[in-house]
């Protein structure tokens, strides 16, 4: 199953090439994740992702230049990985034509108060359980 | 050789979390490559990059928080492959104490006018030469 | 009449203090101003506003704090004055319950290709002219 | 007198018209008073107001764009008046040649606790003082 994150986008999205500037694919990212992990895992009950969960990478590849539109572009989010006490997230940005970008986020728990990671709750992994599928293949642009 | 570039924080970097938001980070990366690739790099003559050059590929380890302060970090930024077609830069984003991300970024010269991606030209190949260097190991946190 | 843009918040729109932060407001406006100026003018022919309008003047008044929410505030744009080089237009961000922000700024037709500001073309007065209204009273907060 | 602050300008403050843009510059502002009134004042021994100060309002007029360049823009910062509850702060954004923009913002320091404005201090109305001077003429461009 994956999680769809339709993603509005800014003019000022665009930088002086008048294209959206890649570091704001990221942006959309975070706003596909916090949708997901934070508002939906909420109302589902789980509420410690939104309390602290650290990003320890990002991987992203990008397909295809964006300009901005009025229409939002789809963010579908899965999980690839649920480990001890981190998991990995996986991304395309996309719409009904193309793929823009496809990405991978490796997420750590945190506990704010002890300030120091956690590991993964019971609850949470049954809420990204579902979400589970196989990582998008890499290209070999490297 | 590494290009040196001390990148000055602003408080807005930071998030509701009170840390320097991660999508923030890969701004950092951008304004040392702007500096080395475009200002610096045109003064010795080498414009092409400034005309186009498309970010293909990120990928980005965090190692550390950053808070906002008046002080600047020190992105260090060099050259791992040189390619007919792409070139690939790493950075370490760091100061005296810690280093707070390791990054790597795959380049695409670019031309605008055609709208494609074209070769390095032998102009660009010496202006990076002198930056070669070996990658960082990646972390197997995956 | 007024033109309504449903404005999207995003999660890194709020600052280390936890509220969105006073110049992403800012950033709300343009965002109204793009949807109408620049799209909806353009579907009815008018295509001058997209090809180079600056921003001559804002004034902003900010009347409650903005936390992050998955639903859109609402921008709400209007025109208190039309001249013959420059035009008025003013907003309130809002919702059903609260107003958070009003604002006005000032607007000059610009010749991109010159490089000087222009007069307002018939067109856009006709354009302009149903959304023509009164300023909202300004506050005694000076 | 004025505080002084060299800001440095990022590449990604230009938008899609290749110039900075204008809700970029209340970022400079931004960053012209956290280094004011939050580090240096701190030093001073004065730190209420990085507890809490809030917006009430902006005003500001663009005098001329500005492009990317390498060296930081000014922006010189003063007061206008100290109320009871409220202050406002003037700014010039310059360099050696040219006047970017000026500006006006009224600040209200404000308790996080118990979430509602406060009285300035006799310790924060000492600091302002020597900062205090006369409000720049704005311009009938309205």
């Amino acid at each position: 199953m994956r999680y769809v994150y339709p993603c509005p986008l800014r003019w000022a999205d665009m930088d002086s090439f008048g294209h959206v500037n890649n570091v704001v694919y990221l942006r959309y990212l975070e706003q596909a994740r916090v949708e997901w992990m934070f508002m939906t895992a909420k109302e589902a009950g789980i509420k410690e992702f939104s309390l602290g969960t650290v990003v320890a990478r990002h991987e992203i590849e990008y397909k295809r230049p964006l300009v901005y539109r009025s229409d939002p572009v789809r963010v579908e989010t899965w999980v690839t990985r649920i480990g001890n006490a981190s998991f990995t997230v996986a991304y395309e940005v996309k719409d009904d034509e193309f793929v823009y970008a496809i990405a991978e986020t490796v997420l750590v728990p945190y506990d704010l108060a002890a300030e120091r990671p956690r590991r993964v709750t019971i609850e949470e992994r049954d809420y990204l359980k579902p979400y589970l599928a196989a990582a998008l293949p890499k290209s070999r642009h490297r």
